[in-house]
């Protein structure tokens, strides 16, 4: 009988997790800040004692939330799914939920393998905002003109350069020159649409938009846009000027981040379950 | 003409509030703590130049939340209820709503006038508690027997002594010396029932109380102590042996202040709204 074990290989997760980005720093990793990248991080060091870096779908920004971002990492320990998934709530924060996880093959990479990523914009309409909702939506009290609304939403449908609608902030520029954004501000838009719920609390106006990816801010200043274009302060139709000009300055304000969530991101397949591998047992 | 007004009357309020309880400790004023009692008082500084101290139709602990807890204070400055409305939700952070500002007789006062309270305490049944919730509710994932929960719950309706039930800590003690707590234990409760509601998120079981008067932890130790019986830890038709028994080391643990909401006081008509003193104009 053999009692040396092959050291266990490394096996690649993907993690989708639920969060109120309210009480975070965003996504990434910054040295003093509360994030999530950290927790989760912190989290799996506690469970399994390796500490990889998570890599996220992408970045959330500080007090963005997400009903299912995506990260994935490789680990030697030999878990079952069930019990990561069951200790990883254990350990986290109630803000951090995760929603699911599963073993995935080597090649997933939670950033690289997004073929599409859909968010949502949620926007309160009554006269007082709830406490209870306070911290998951924008409370907009101007009058807004839904056709106006839905013609803006209709128009960034498709391929556009979305120069005037990211960020150009330092952080932007520093992101590019990491290689997090690609060189071009060009994305496709595949949908693009508002709707209304009624809760107890009121009605909220909620914006969903799928596209192939989304500069820095980008949700946001469309969004931003989109209320000046739905309250008659840009002219209607000026959605389709405001991509042309390739400039920011020409667009509105950037939406608050409390009002936006990461809704899902899709992988076309690459994400789909594996069995672990042999040595992992 | 004379220009030599006379000095404004002082002005009796009541302001009907919603918050988020989770990140202040409870409402009472405690140097150096958050507290929503001294955040209302600040707010009224900031607007007015005059800093009551509001008085609370209860305290409400650390973490507890409110939908519709109810203050009074009087005021000398002649301001419109609807500004006054306004301007303290402009002044209070989000967590913090005024849903209503209404002038009173100056007989009115939030504790002493008021006649019945009820409360309600939300408890997560889902898998998986979104963080959109998390703030808002016990997550309790244990198997519970409705017609146990149902049970319990419509034997504290009546008038009962509620020692069992009751906080014992030093801070209790303290209460009933400071005459806050009346010197009896007996309360009547109105009605006491369990209900389901299915949300996008879970579902969630919800129990409301309505009674003349509540101890300190009295509802959470009720609901504790109802968990206990509805997952068989604490044998059937034993809530009527606990509230015998005049003994807190029988009853089970004070459930977690995330749950709990002041869902509502009433007046039996001592809160209706009055002009302004002639003098207030």
């Amino acid at each position: 009988m053999n009692d040396l074990k092959p050291a266990a290989e490394l096996q690649n997760w993907k993690v989708t997790l639920a969060y109120d980005g309210s009480d975070f720093s965003g996504w990434q990793v910054q040295p003093g800040e509360p994030t999530i990248q950290a927790e989760l991080q912190a989290a799996l060091g506690r469970i399994c004692g390796e500490t990889p870096l998570p890599q996220g779908s992408g970045r959330t920004d500080a007090g963005v939330h997400a009903l299912a971002q995506v990260a994935s990492f490789a680990l030697r320990a030999p878990i079952p799914a069930e019990n990561l998934h069951r200790a990883l709530n254990k350990t986290l924060p109630s803000a951090i939920r995760v929603i699911e996880a599963r073993r995935v093959a080597s090649e997933f990479h939670a950033r690289h393998s997004a073929v599409a990523k859909t968010y949502e914009y949620r926007i309160f309409r009554g006269r007082i905002c709830p406490p209870t909702l306070a911290r998951f939506a924008h409370a907009c009290t101007w009058k807004l003109d839904g056709a106006l609304l839905d013609e803006a939403a209709a128009t960034v449908v498709g391929e556009h350069d979305f120069t005037s609608l990211a960020a150009t902030d330092a952080d932007a520029a520093q992101r590019l020159k990491d290689g997090l954004e690609q060189k071009t501000a060009v994305r496709r838009i595949f949908s693009s649409q508002w709707s209304m719920t009624e809760s107890e609390a009121g009605a909220l106006l909620i914006y969903r938009v799928r596209g192939n990816g989304f500069l820095h801010h980008m949700v946001r200043n469309v969004v931003g846009t989109m209320l000046e274009i739905g309250r008659g302060q840009f002219p209607a139709g000026s959605m389709r000027s405001i991509l042309e000009a390739r400039s920011r300055s020409v667009a509105g304000p950037t939406a608050p981040a409390r009002g936006l969530f990461l809704h899902s991101v899709e992988y076309g397949g690459a994400d789909v379950e594996v069995e672990s591998s042999p040595s992992g047992n």
